[in-house]
């Protein structure tokens, strides 16, 4: 989504351009443009290079269209998302030697938060995932560690819901540092901030018309995509659809993942 | 307590010389006593220097005497404690494209596990705690883990309790693994495992007599050691016994740990 951001006008060409490996600041996006012969003349953007509509086809990356067999995926939109950090601040302590009341633990805080934050996104059918969970170096096993950072990313097709379950979330969050010895330190910042997007009718109708005469009309269903893709920038400037197909057992980002070249 | 255990047989020499820096394998204990002219010519171990008894001071590294106003502690002995390492293993997945019912997500389980290791400590008065918990390279904010390991250090003045409690966690984390979608693998490893030890009862009379002395009858209390020290490996072959002191807030291995000139 990276040159689509550019494109679309969403994200400045200069910050795309600096953007550096996680592992190695030197190596930047344009300086791999330049190594690979790829940094072309033509100005990155809608207006020097328009489209006229815009479809994308893309793997389902999970197993919704698998599990309901049905071999096309009409693409409704795609949901909301957020994206928080949250960093629980506590006090370095030994295991053996302070007691539970004199602890400030924020892994224990954290922990707890972690499966709140599960359990408000199951209440309203959305999602919340923690895929980073980061402690200082050097803990070791007894030791508290004086930190924890970990990451939410909650989503639902509604940018309402997220709002909701994130307001839960501090609620929730603020009641948790409370609870257990003499108290954490919690703050959540918010790194992204994604709402739903729906895709054009007219691009929707074509794609459902077209799968129906290549699969039949069992062949396919309405689905919203779960992550994000090109096709979110480009539908804010020109009429936008996606065609998902099946992927095995829904997997993604993988050295397993797998679509068929029937399917594809 | 790395000498005192070659001192008392418990550790053979070789495997202490061995023991090298996590960070640089090639610095080894052996290696650091030759740098500094502390390889010593006299053996190490309780025949060829033998005690006939061991005192040991040291700080309580908790906040009970300071909690107490005593300034003393009479240290009885040193509770049980248990090591594990617990791995999760799950699938990594897209956060933003699979159902919670199709997650096999390490994370939320860990989560779980260590927020339920912490009731059971609760529940008998005893102590859990995790400082370890890994996750691997590159997960990131929108994919969960394959996999989560971590640490679980269980305390009592019991081995028996100590025990009970493993066996508790054994069965609550089997279940937690089942509860969310497709289910997680749990593995639970024996790092350490050190049942109590009681001081000799008259090295506990003489410290007991001497407070008295110096601090008067309510100066001084009875105190279990929550950490290991030498005096637990001393206490295998000679009368050994314990003086605890006051340390600031009971902080220990921090730059902020204080014990003051007169309690010291």
């Amino acid at each position: 989504m990276h040159a689509s951001g550019v494109w679309a006008g969403v994200t400045p060409l200069e910050e795309a351009w600096n953007l550096a490996d996680i592992m190695n600041p030197s190596t930047t996006t344009k300086a791999e443009l330049q190594r690979h012969g790829y940094l072309g003349e033509l100005t990155c953007s809608s207006a020097s290079y328009p489209l006229g509509a815009h479809f994308e086809l893309h793997i389902e990356q999970g197993p919704i269209l698998e599990g309901s067999n049905k071999k096309v995926g009409v693409v409704s939109g795609a949901q909301a998302y957020r994206w928080l950090t949250v960093t629980v601040d506590g006090r370095d302590a030994h295991t053996g030697t302070t007691p539970f009341n004199a602890r400030k633990d924020p892994l224990l805080a954290a922990a707890k938060m972690v499966v709140h934050s599960n359990e408000l996104a199951k209440e309203r059918g959305a999602l919340a995932s923690t895929g980073v969970f980061k402690l200082p170096m050097g803990s070791s096993t007894n030791t508290l560690p004086a930190q924890v950072v970990f990451t939410l990313d909650i989503r639902h097709p509604s940018h309402e819901v997220v709002k909701e379950i994130h307001s839960k979330c501090i609620e929730g969050f603020n009641k948790i540092a409370m609870e257990d010895g003499k108290g954490v330190d919690v703050t959540i910042e918010v790194e992204t901030d994604s709402p739903e997007i729906k895709f054009h009718p007219d691009c929707r109708e074509a794609i459902r018309k077209a799968a129906n005469a290549v699969v039949g009309e069992d062949g396919s269903m309405d689905i919203m995509s779960g992550a994000g893709h090109d096709s979110v920038y480009t539908s804010r400037i020109c009429p936008t659809g996606m065609i998902f197909v099946q992927c095995k057992d829904g997997v993604s980002h993988h050295p397993t993942e797998y679509c068929s070249p029937e399917d594809w």
